[in-house]
């Protein structure tokens, strides 16, 4: 008999509630409680802000630890924030109920690289409490690492690795086409650039956990942030871009073996792209080349990737773990005990 | 300080003797002893059966079980036999001994598909001797149920998932032209296939590896081979093939949930493919249509993705596990502890 696999939603903007909704569409897995401090959503039913015709019967609640003492699921989806350094209480608070914790935020996919003492003390929590801690979401976490770790596997050798992202940005949000510069002029672009308002975060993450699982001991990474800048007039459905402004951002990170670039990393997000694409191209022997057409769908897979890891928290060993550790994850129609 | 990863090669044909040398290209990775029943190779030195200028200081024994007995290493790559049945006894000897083994076996990559009892049998052994065993392999293991299991963790939902291998026979060895046909008549090629000696093993072992990560409980799965058929005369610098006559094979393998086709694998190796790729297309939210160009490496794949695993098998949980449940493989230029 299927056991049901209960959750906690611990966080319920857009990434949070979209992730609780691709949960509740498997069977046997049910939501048990819902965290959030929004004054908007406390007190409400998580059925009626997904948008359901029905209520789900569990009301938003701001008193985390209460929740957390009081409920059996033994899995927090967590989605509240981006920084690492402001996680660490929450997650810490979900180890002292014996919660595994897996998490949206980028620096958690692979936190050696930002922070190794705060990875070490959330590691050594999560042991003493028997549960694991994982970052997971489509990048950093899966499209540049552990998809291209996983296809370097078929080599014999590898010399270096390039991995791109083209996406064209039209096709996505207004919040998306703000967050990489679209229809900004040059000047303000950089600005934006300084003040880390207009930046991709993993790439440190990426770099990281691939040098990590290739043996690799670099000595240097560079990080580069630029404007795609727009050769015509272009237009998308909330916004224009005037020729000679901002169209988008070209972001990419370097990581050095010696004087060799072994590991590239490269986002182009800009309005108009002309073959969006997520491609892996690895130099050695032999050589290979991977790419998915059009690109991984940015909003949906980065809840899908959350979602569909759920199952691996709860079984993998204890400790801080990488999307390297817990086993291969892959879309389920159900949980199964 | 760096720990010296030592394993067991038992079994040293083409495939063994590959695998042997792709793990000696790394640092820190040491074979203590090789194991063959072939009276040409025992007694001599695996360095010299390499082709190396210089003996590796192993010489082939042919008593198992007194290698097994005598020496430290705590993993043996098994590349001796294709049945599953007859490797069963050469397991349960690795495991008498405490050893983790690796197997190229195509059946032991999903082994619940073709002899529940047996794979029982060898997971009750393996946990109470606290080893893992694992079946790898570029196909079954990965090319065809791994990665695109992978690849479908992007996915809020899946419908159905289309797997192809399309290979230009002409770029490999006589041993796989012959494999697949290349050059028999028609009938000739009928009888085959019929004999089951034109057929690529791991079609039913991939099907089940899919079936079972995404919950699919499948009604029927049904297997095809057929000739692809040669339109004008071919050569390869091996053989000739008459128009008319097979270039190769077509092989499918469909799983049904209730009427409809959701899992296709369709192999397709002759002289001449047009378009030679491994692709994944994925029917679902959102659609998901990934290639490498070219496709893997036949020779060179099977032997870099059994290398590539060998760490994980050495960490991975006690018991008989799949490619699903052991942490994801890269290549790696050496052994860290």
């Amino acid at each position: 008999m299927a056991e049901t696999l209960q959750f906690i939603q611990f966080g319920l903007g857009p990434i949070g509630l979209q992730t609780v909704g691709y949960l509740l569409e498997r069977s046997n897995v049910e939501l048990e409680a819902a965290i959030d401090i929004d004054a908007v959503k406390v007190g409400q039913d998580v059925g009626v802000l997904l948008g359901c015709s029905d209520p789900l019967g569990v009301k938003v609640s701001d008193r985390a630890e209460e929740v957390l003492a009081s409920t059996a699921a033994d899995v927090v989806v967590l989605a509240t924030l981006s920084s690492f350094a402001a996680l660490e209480e929450q997650i810490m608070l979900c180890l002292q109920y014996g919660k595994n914790v897996i998490s949206s935020c980028e620096e958690l996919s692979f936190p050696w690289a930002a922070d190794p003492q705060r990875a070490a003390r959330i590691d050594a929590a999560a042991r003493a409490a028997g549960v694991t801690v994982l970052g997971s979401g489509v990048n950093p976490g899966f499209a540049m690492d552990a998809l291209p770790l996983l296809l370097s596997s078929a080599c014999r050798r590898v010399d270096a690795i390039h991995i791109g992202r083209h996406q064209d940005a039209a096709l996505r949000r207004l919040p998306f086409q703000q967050k990489i510069g679209a229809g900004l002029s040059l000047d303000t672009f950089a600005q934006q650039v300084e003040n880390k308002r207009i930046r991709h975060v993993g790439f440190r993450e990426s770099v990281g956990m691939i040098a990590h699982a290739l043996g690799w001991q670099l000595e240097r990474v560079t990080e580069e942030v630029k404007p795609a800048v727009a050769e015509t007039d272009l237009a998308s459905p909330f916004l224009q871009v005037k020729k000679g402004a901002a169209a988008g951002v070209l972001q990419t990170a370097t990581g050095y073996l010696g004087d060799q670039p072994v590991i590239t990393l490269e986002l182009q997000a800009y309005l108009g792209h002309p073959r969006p694409r997520d491609f892996v191209s690895i130099s050695g022997e032999p050589p290979l080349y991977s790419e998915v057409v059009g690109g991984f769908h940015g909003d949906i897979a980065t809840c899908a990737m959350i979602a569909n890891t759920v199952p691996l928290v709860r079984r993998a060993p204890a400790g801080l773990k990488t999307m390297l550790d817990v086993g291969l994850p892959s879309w389920f129609q159900g949980w199964r005990g």
